[in-house]
């Protein structure tokens, strides 16, 4: 996995600790230590599968004689009945892990797909579709990670890599040009400056002050069509706002180069997958 | 707010650092530690409130000069264009903290107003809707929360606060009366024992077994009024499974005590709200 | 253990933490890496052992060639004498844990012991032995589990868990009755009401109003006994307040179901244990 | 206080929120955030007052409205009726935090208590009692600062600040004589060196050795004598094992400088502090 | 300050937390809570000053009665002598914090003070000084801040918000042109990608393939001139390795953008700062 | 390794996430999971080693399949070009842990190396060398551990474990004499009590009231050798202040005890060690 490891224990230890908090009451009593169960995950509709591993984390974490075998990885493409995972460990302890693994699996699997869907939407556009700082707070990197296994692409991870100049900004700065130039002297060389822009005038003055990236903020796509033609691969073109996945393929068509979506990681709808006992 | 605050904070923290990391590289150098900003947040749907409270603590964790009025409260009905909150502080932080402070409201709120339409639609019936497990890792106190402000009631907080007996413990402890009977002699005694059943059979030994709950797991309509009929006051009865805002108040008029729903934590929307500045 | 292993090692850790800081100067300078020492735990009185797979664990962190063979597990009886466990690591490793080890495990059999005595004191009564709240800061989980390896019942694990009506909420909500209706509309399915009662109209009115159990708070043995014959099985009794060893059998012969016992984790004596070097 | 504010904020911080855990539900559905309670903590019992400042503490941080008068001080004398604190906040924290706030104060009144009855026991013999490493998990700092309010003192806090031999460590050194000389090449200038010992023979070497502190382990009176009279002040002398609050003043007429006792610290009564709710 | 102040409370706490451990021996049985002293800081070199804020904010975390004047801030110029802030507080607290305060500042200012030593070199060339990855663990937050304070420029924060690919990478994509191509595909649109390169055919490949910065690897003067002319604006240009400040100058001459430094943040010389009581 | 493996863990982990953040973008894109690099360290400069075990293990912690053979290790002697370790593991984590693992290894090995340095200037006269509490935040245990890699000794490792009376804790006490007997009758037997001393005078009432350790602060080498002469052992002599490579040695000569120096863990140099792939 390209996360690392011990971020994501942290995660899932919080987790857990929530879950659980002191014994599992239901099962403590009625399993012994020896007790052993097989069990599958299964998906139980279309879609992408993404935080497998972190899901079989959860029970390694849990039970230091977990042992699974993964039929689908992160990334891959999910079919209602698909198997993805064959596992077998302590009974008291799958119980314990059950439903915090699947409810990390699920979510992230949720980003995923539904990123999926926005990337296959504008299929051979050239248009690219990535994700935005609107993320649930403590899940930052597990959703930006989930929309990279959808297809998507990250936009800035934080406050500090990248600059993004709005109105505040600009109108503290004394307009695009003048901002634009102050902050290229302060920011470090590996910056980059994106600046939003509502109207053509406000294009043309972030194109001549260099910005690199041009945020299109709520244009219709006439104005999306003509900021396009004007920027003319000058700096990189960005959508954003009022996109759904109806009207994602026409605003790809007006020419940009990425179309940022809040949703896919803000309104999240989780993907079913479920765990089944082998009797 | 019932929540402990310092609980909170720690949710915050975690969710600024996130999102900063180091410093916020478009507003720290065109901003001075003087500069400072009126802003509010207004309301762009229809829904319930929830989570004002820890969005201001969001800025007053970076500003200690932050000063606010808050329009509406937890719990309160929102529409379109209400005034929610005005507040003033250092533009530079409300610059860094506007993002968090979102994040934390639009989903909180989100929760509020997903519950809120369940329990709308249920209204009159004597039915109440709770919520699950089913929670976003490290929110489930901010979840639960919200759960409660859009006038839903709180399911068990974890494995350790109620017992609920499923398919594998019951074949473990051999069969309901056994299980039941088994378990009630190691728990403590504010503990609570859940019994899943599907069928009749199972209803009526549940309730024999003496169970505190029974739960109607993915019974039909006809089969759920039977088992109400069964139980006859003797246990509190929960629907679960297959239950979406439509079919609901159907399920309502079976007669359970409770409806509980995953989907108010595991599949939230957004609830759109806006942090306008005052020029 | 049905406690989670990581949750333990937390704990451990700020113990460890703690009692060495540094290095352990008294060993670090005069034993090489590769000296290894065989050592046993050996018990020096009569009661319960609880905390060994902990002990063990407080080696196993420092020193991943620890090993280790049990002769007692939790729960089980000790005699003086009795061999605990025989174990082998490195000898700097065994001399810096030692301490920590044996502060748990000493600790925690105190706990289990105590209560274990308070058990046996009421057997065939029917009454149940059960702790409270009053535990040490940080030490709630394993104290709490301690005392069922005693033999003993978890009273409630936080105040989120079961509700306690006491004086102050019963006059804040206007009497027993309505504070116990006003309460069961808002809290949770899963959640029981206890209401504190120190006379017998204050019992009658508990049960009336439907309490799941009612805590019989300083009473004497006279009013106890009127108390439960009242109640008649409509609520569960619970007796607590001046009980000691002495007074306990005669406390449940009253005919309560629970007694609660702060002393069992307020008030422990360490349970002596020692850790003896193979020459 | 002399600890620092914000280490004991993280005990209290873990204590309440294992307290806690997610809402009070007895008190956060039936009291409002106006609803304001006074209140006082008032002895039971006579002893050492230690932990108030702490026990405010608690109150403080979950209640910035909090506000408290102290009669009594750490380390002034207490008998039973005395009146400790008055103070006064909102109901809800009030209740929230009497559990956790009184769990320290009782503990550290306890230990400081039974400090001083030891203290006491000895007095005008010139000997002084020291607490151990026998302290409880994540306690040990309040543990020892407890001990000093009972007029105790303090032993090393951990393995890094002074060495102490044992039989392994000089049987691994060849003697006395040598372990002493190459651990005091090694250790830094601050640290003293304590030797074990357990016969005449044993005392003289370490004397000779320059030993600053000599320990008599579960020597008996005669020994005892007889070692303070070889020692002749060459080194500090620390009688330690089989000492009770009956013996201890015998023990200490032996003449050595120090009486260091495991159960000031290991096994605590907590001492019995009431909160009252003025109506 | 532009650093979030909780950000840094976290490393306070710990600074305190390694220097304190329980109390002060030294001033915690000399000093009452009531004695109060005045004190301040006085600049012993010429260089420039960074973290008085955060020196301030140590004893503010000890004591919430401390007050202090700041008479320079972080950035600006100091000579031997100035008197850089007064201040006032509890005897006890000074004390304790005073160690913690100075290592804070005395690094923090050593850093900025190296840094702009190097910027004072280039003076006039256009070159900008900035720093690596090459910071002590921990303390990157505040040594990248430092380096700004010093007039430097903050080279990528980490791993996550800028490419840089060294032979390794190239190799594994097979060559310059088809690591930057395959690269671009995947990062976000937001990250720039820097090329190590070490000869003339690999910086115009660099340039062809579109590489946003160009490092020129331990090149010498000769070679780095003629890179600059390759490149000829098309991509940033930044000296690596075999930076002095006595060549600093010469380097910049070859018409580098940026020159970067591991020394200014691996290699610090602590900057001398006094702290002395008023009597 | 003497410093327990946990401890350390916490700080490689804040390390490492300082330096990925989220992912390294650079190679997780171009490596797979499969594949596996084989490297070396090897010195560039003449001094000692010190953290080649943690510099391994930030690599352990990223991977479980890395695999290691040390030919140095800490405190041995290291000349430009000797092989220190190799290893092979999978080239996505080895890039990943790097510049941590490197970050590391020269920071302790700087901090070892100038300790030698010290320690060799001094050889043969019987003086040793300590560090002191000038050391950067966070980093305490691994400095002072590299200073007694590097032959050095360690002072007090914090201000709990011994007194040091300076100017301020004198006036406050009434003099040498009274603070010196006030403290040893608060103070654990454990602790020494060190006096700093300006004068002669100064230097006789301090032996006189039986300070363990006497400082000569800032004096000449007039005044330390008149100071030793009067001291005569009776106290350990320590000399701090204006201590360089070069005058140390004379320093050493006027038989002081020790000399302490800020430097070694201020002021540190990197040391160069480079990771080299094997191709």
């Amino acid at each position: 996995m390209i996360l690392p490891d011990f971020y994501v224990d942290e995660l899932i230890k919080k987790a857990i600790t929530e879950d659980i908090n002191y014994i599992d009451v239901s099962s403590a009593y009625l399993f012994s230590d020896d007790d052993r169960t097989d069990a599958y995950f299964v998906s139980k509709a279309d879609g992408v599968l993404c935080g497998i591993d972190i899901a079989m984390r959860v029970f390694s974490l849990l039970d230091n004689t977990f042992e699974y075998t993964l039929y689908k990885h992160d990334g891959e493409e999910l079919k209602a009945g698909d198997l993805i995972a064959e596992f077998s460990g302590k009974t008291l302890k799958l119980l314990e892990g059950e439903r915090t693994s699947l409810n990390l699996l699920q979510h992230m699997s949720g980003v995923a797909s539904m990123t999926n869907a926005a990337v296959k939407a504008v299929e051979g556009t050239g248009t690219s579709i990535a994700d935005t700082r609107k993320t649930l707070p403590g899940l930052r990197a597990i959703q930006k990670y989930a929309v990279t296994c959808g297809g998507g692409h990250n936009h800035r991870y934080n406050l500090s890599d990248a600059a993004m100049l709005k109105d505040n900004h600009i109108d503290a700065g004394g307009g695009i040009t003048k901002t634009v130039e102050a902050l290229r002297k302060k920011i470090g060389h590996t910056v980059k400056i994106e600046v939003e822009t509502r109207t053509l005038d406000e294009v043309k003055e972030a194109v001549a002050a260099g910005a690199d990236i041009i945020m299109l903020d709520n244009m219709n796509l006439e104005q999306m069509k003509e900021a396009v033609d004007v920027i003319d691969g000058k700096a990189l073109t960005e959508a954003s706002g009022n996109v759904t996945l109806e009207n994602i393929r026409t605003v790809a068509q007006a020419g940009v180069d990425i179309i940022s979506m809040g949703a896919i990681t803000h309104s999240v709808k989780a993907f079913d997958i479920s765990m089944r006992i082998k009797k």
